[in-house]
């Protein structure tokens, strides 16, 4: 079988497109840092995009090349100071640095929070629908479709309101993993974002994942019914928010499953995990120099995320301490105080152009806070990771690597004692089975009939193509949850077979009555 | 909006991969003329295929250039003869000329048919197993994968004892949409075949999909024990054939979401319907001929599939003599007694050339009898369908088209009376929705980034070069049932309540006893 020296070359060309017009509702931070390279890709095909953000809009620039921005002044908003004081109060919170009377404070602030955030998205949909000369030209430049990102429920309602397909771009849903909106999920091997556990549970462990899924859906919904007034004044008092969230022509998953555990999915989910990889440019003069003075040793890079910008000081120092023992060259993307404990090795930077370093042959090691972009971007390039999660799906997105050979997790909180970080690093950049397996990975990641931004541009020009994609939604999204749970008809069949035991008992009581009256009287 | 000019052009090329060696384990009757056409296209891209047959085989040719047959002698086989009696008992029975006694003679052999069937394949699969020398050179052989039709177990046992990774060709599974057993299918929107139902059902129709359910699961059940002597024979007597019937790589399935209704699926699940639809290639000169005679008017075609050769005489002549009262041209495909009432625009043949008739412009009309083939080329050419089902899932196949508007159903048993069938076959040729909804279909079937028979290919070989695609294959699979439907934890849970609940109780119980007793004390 001579058939491993052959990979598959895939040429996918479409014809041009022109002239479609995509209005965007997106959502702020690290979804944004991957959508715009998607709205780049549009634009460049031909798209004319126009994007809705407030005017203290964080991430989203009033300008740029490729789309029109629609800033709407609005009073409460998602802007940097907002997250920042927010992300810096959920590192202490992880770090178990602030007391537990106060971790609770942080608890209920954090649930304020994400109603703010969810009322703003709120006001921000009221302030376009209420302007009436705005609506006026929103429809004179007839959309072809609306392109969201259902972590704010802001898209739907719009594409409901102005009647167009509606095209979501997805990974989480409301605070929920998206596939548990949309696809039947069955909770004995799929693991609650959250719960820290793999495909293969105990028995245990899937009494925990049931639990846990309650209290995810519970969340959930409550923070579905943020959006209910809005929803009923713009669509009419009968609609129910969490009925139309999942209500979209095409999901474009920004996972897939050489990443995330096979899982039931749906015939309109298409996965685009990693459609934001490229192979690597060449790096700036400063960066080549530094990466090849290595030598055979290599170069490892800590990128740690959009949020953490500062750590405590004895953790950094003790993290910088442990860098310093190695042999290796380290990038660290770190915006803190710098450590005294620094070694000569180490280049702290503010901003490093993570895919070209992880696409470049002297890159051994990537220490990743497993944030999803991060982690496609290894399995992408094949580099062996050491994680240190911090929150949301960090630790379930490096659990999937750890699980399949090619990462090692350390804990944040004791990163620092007992040389947990540096014996972590030197076991992932000495034991060959990670690199192999983070290269398996890319391999299966890479061979695929249709590259995952393909698949993404040719979906959405399908709903231009097509006006929307009805005959890839299930009817599921039109039924109540009785009738799609089947719970009438199950109670309909248990009642109707009752009535039928009970009605042949009667009888047979009647009969043996009747009989044994019969028998007296011969008596 | 100017995208409705463009319609997406895909190139879809990969590179040539020499030297693959696939293990066939095919089903006959119209499973086989399809997965012949996959065969061929296999061995044109440079891949060694195996067959296995019995020396009796009906369909599988002893011979042909691109496959070699391993010809086993057997005492049970599945021969014509053996298919055209079962065939003729079925027509007898839809058509309802056998009186009822006789019906449920006709029922009762029809499950010993079954059985025996099964039974047949399982010799198939000793015969095999059992021959040393053979299996020494089957050994040698080193075959990649094995490929499938389920719709027989043999070759997933096969599969299993030479531990090669397992790709399904599939549209049934032993008696069963294969989807049941593979992807989670709520009753409530999911009709079972056979039930006649749409993906939008009435509480009723709800209910009665449910028994249908339950009826088809214990059957498939009963069916799949038909091989557990052989599984446990050769593969061990731990080996549950029940459970390892689904545990295929790839499931190649052969239909897609523009034909069936969309519902779940698995992500190692690949579309291919309409795989076998090809451009219409020149018709031979006398067909063309006439074809062209028909002028303005066109021509209807009318094959009756693999199964169907004879009608009772006044059927074929009702058929006939409304065929006759048509100004259009009719090419018939039939095998029995000439009907006397033909008329001069039929032209009855043996066999036609059925894809290149329907992408032939002059073609107004397809009556067909509902198999999954006719159905799916309809679909790719987008001509509009009078439907004349018969058993199996033909009704179902065609109920899918008259429900999107591009077909009407005629039932077989009264097609001779009232002038049922010309009125039928009058309204779909002078309504033009019919045409425009199926040609709006074969947009839709032809709209995918990726052709369905390059999916077939790319995918088979995917499970080539990486030795199976596991990373696809969901956990489910290692489960038990009621560890799958978490049966065990929402016992576990249950129980868990009701024990907080009765202990409170006790406790409140015992504090309240307790009380009285101080207060009677004190009293």
């Amino acid at each position: 079988m001579k058939l491993t020296a052959c990979s598959s070359v895939l040429l996918l060309t479409f014809s041009f497109c022109h002239g479609g017009n995509i209005f965007v509702f997106p959502a702020e931070g690290s979804h944004w840092i991957n959508m715009d390279i998607l709205l780049q890709a549009l634009h460049s095909r031909g798209h004319n995009i126009t994007i809705l953000r407030s005017t203290r809009s964080w991430y989203i620039k009033a300008n740029a090349s490729y789309y029109n921005a629609l800033s709407m002044p609005v009073q409460k908003s998602i802007d940097e100071k907002f997250i920042t004081n927010l992300m810096k109060a959920g590192v202490q919170f992880v770090l178990g640095t602030t007391p537990w009377i106060s971790s609770i404070s942080i608890l209920t602030k954090m649930m304020d929070i994400i109603t703010y955030l969810h009322s703003a998205v709120c006001e921000l949909v009221s302030a376009v629908l209420d302007d009436a000369a705005l609506m006026k030209t929103l429809e004179d430049s007839k959309f072809d479709l609306v392109l969201s990102d259902p972590c704010w429920g802001g898209g739907v309602i719009l594409a409901k309101y102005m009647k167009l397909p509606l095209v979501y771009y997805v990974r989480w849903q409301i605070g929920e993993d998206a596939h548990f909106g949309m696809a039947p999920s069955p909770l004995s091997y799929i693991p609650v974002t959250g719960s820290g556990f793999t495909d293969r549970m105990t028995f245990l462990q899937r009494v925990k994942n049931m639990i846990l899924y309650l209290l995810t859906y519970i969340q959930n919904d409550v923070s579905g019914r943020l959006y209910q007034p809005t929803c009923a004044k713009y669509l009419g008092p009968d609609v129910d928010f969490n009925q139309i969230k999942t209500d979209a022509d095409i999901w474009l998953m920004r996972t897939d499953f050489v990443f995330d555990y096979p899982r039931p999915t749906m015939p309109n989910v298409v996965y685009i995990g990693g459609f934001q990889c490229k192979p690597a440019k060449p790096l700036p003069e400063h960066l080549e120099e530094f990466v090849q003075s290595s030598g055979e040793h290599g170069v490892i890079i800590m990128p740690m995320g959009t949020f953490v910008s500062e750590l405590p000081d004895d953790m950094a120092n003790g993290i910088a301490a442990a860098l310093a023992k190695l042999p290796q060259k380290v990038i660290w993307r770190y915006k803190g105080k710098r450590p005294s404990t620094l070694g000569n090795n180490t280049l702290v930077v503010d901003w490093m152009p993570q895919n070209d370093l992880l696409g470049h042959p002297k890159i051994k090691l990537f220490v990743a806070h497993g944030g999803t972009n991060g982690v496609q971007e290894a399995i992408y390039h094949g580099v062996p990771v050491v994680g240190l999660p911090m929150y949301f799906d960090q630790y379930d997105n490096l659990l999937r690597l750890q699980e399949r050979g090619g990462a090692k997790i350390v804990s944040i909180t004791t990163v620092d004692k007992d040389d947990n970080f540096l014996k972590a690093i030197q076991e992932v950049l000495t034991e060959p089975s990670y690199r192999e397996n983070m290269q398996r990975l890319s391999r299966l990641h890479r061979d695929q009939p249709v590259k995952p931004m393909d698949k993404a541009l040719f979906w959405i020009e399908f709903v231009m193509r097509h006006k929307g994609a009805a005959h890839l939604k299930a009817q599921s999204y039109n039924m109540s949850w009785f009738s799609y749970h089947s719970v009438d008809v199950v109670l309909f069949l248990t009642a109707a077979v009752l009535l039928v035991f009970l009605t042949s008992l009667v009888f047979i009581r009647c009969l043996f009555r009747a009989l044994c009256k019969r028998k007296v009287k011969r008596e």
